[in-house]
């Protein structure tokens, strides 16, 4: 039986999704927690998820998805209880479903979307959220940030956003880009694609800060992205400003058919998706 | 000089507002920040705030006033990030002004408005606001709640929801007390009054939440404030779902005539405020 678990984290204290040894992550705690409560042993576990977050970014609206055998649909929302009293409080599972035929939680998302928090005034600096909000110390310009990164979103080669990795394909569609202050005046980048590659969200946020604050102009950013190579003056923003928000998935007749499309085109790829 | 201090603080790793010595309270060290910042010794900085809130009780809308001498208004942008440089994250200084004439933070102050979250159901639970979002295991039927609340709004003796202090009153003005679930699913009290006493907002909400577990019914709310005196059944609820989220003040014309007048009704009370 293929489980659906949507979570969330506070990435502060974890090294990241992926499990590492010796080290702790979302994936690592997860595999741990799911092989205690069912009593299988922890290699029998396979986690897969949507986001592949690095080292102190954020989840909110984390998929993920397990095969395991002797679970009853009777006992699924027992299990997230018992899930989350093994967790430590800063990862949750907020559900655990029966995935419909044909589910991958990494190949089947049509789009991941992440947000990105930055309070650029002292005035609007809230300790109660200092874990997901970067303190910048200069205002910055959203409309400019906002005219800067209209070029970015499509289908382009981020070449110049993206860690390389061998082999790995860096054409994205980016599907979404623009920012807007939340009520509270945190300025908030709004990041969606149908999936990124590593430090993707942080370095398009790092070309678009340097528009915000008027060391660049707003056409700068498409130059970089037409140089297609990693330019040296883009600065990978800190982690704990990001956090995936939320995965989208098709209509589950067509779930199964965009899983095998998407592997089609990307199984070989280490990309981060 | 009389300076207006805005601020907030993540009230988790603080022993409350009122400086207690050996323990680290924010008046503790809002006033050591400003000592060292302008080279004063710590017993000639008396910082008064608006709500002098518990160990573990949040603020985002704090206000205060401190009297200082040879503070320039040109230098309130600079003593402002300096005190932010001096104080650890968990307290940040939002904004220094100076005073109008005749503005107290405490006796000023027309009203205090504080939020009380709670996440009743496990798939609004979220990792990155759990220290300021009590985790409730039933779910809470609002409508109840608001009509329980209802009868409470008023002039009313607030005994039976107060820590009895002698020579303190419990009569309060409650302006406003309704629940209503955020975009994420929390469930948020907004509690507003004239002035509080000694845990009144925790003890309203603990009477409110056994109605919306179906435990109590909503007249029961009336009844306990109409006996005047404190209910043992009343459960005084967790410190960390509190937060203080704003103070008013009126107009700068009548701002010496309202300290004066709450003060000579309250001066002697040490009913917190």
């Amino acid at each position: 039986m293929r489980l659906r678990i949507d979570l969330a984290y506070d990435g502060t204290d974890f090294r990241g999704w992926a499990a590492q040894p010796g080290l702790r992550t979302v994936q690592g705690e997860l595999t741990t927690a799911l092989a205690t409560v069912l009593r299988v042993p922890v290699d029998e576990v396979q986690v897969v998820c949507a986001g592949r977050t690095d080292a102190g970014v954020h989840a909110r609206g984390q998929v993920a998805h397990v095969d395991l055998d002797g679970v009853g649909e009777d006992d699924l929302e027992r299990l997230t209880r018992r899930l989350n009293g093994v967790l430590a409080t800063d990862a949750r599972v907020r559900r655990v479903a029966a995935a419909p035929e044909g589910f991958d939680a990494r190949f089947s998302a049509l789009w991941r979307r992440y947000a990105y928090r930055i309070a650029d005034d002292p005035s609007v600096v809230d300790p109660l959220n200092r874990g997901e909000v970067v303190v910048w110390p200069r205002r910055l310009d959203l409309d400019a940030m906002n005219a800067a990164a209209a070029p970015l979103v499509g289908l382009h080669d981020f070449a110049a956003f993206c860690k390389k990795r061998p082999g790995a394909t860096t054409i994205r569609t980016l599907l979404e880009l623009w920012w807007l202050r939340d009520e509270a005046g945190i300025a908030v980048g709004h990041v969606k694609a149908d999936a990124f590659c590593h430090s993707m969200v942080r370095a398009l946020v790092g070309c678009l800060v340097a528009v915000g604050e008027g060391r660049r102009p707003p056409e700068w950013a498409g130059h970089v992205l037409t140089a297609q190579q990693r330019d040296p003056s883009v600065v990978v923003l800190h982690a704990h400003g990001l956090t995936l928000e939320e995965v989208a998935y098709p209509p589950i007749a067509e779930m199964a058919a965009r899983a095998e499309q998407t592997a089609a085109r990307r199984v070989s790829s280490e990309a981060e998706s």
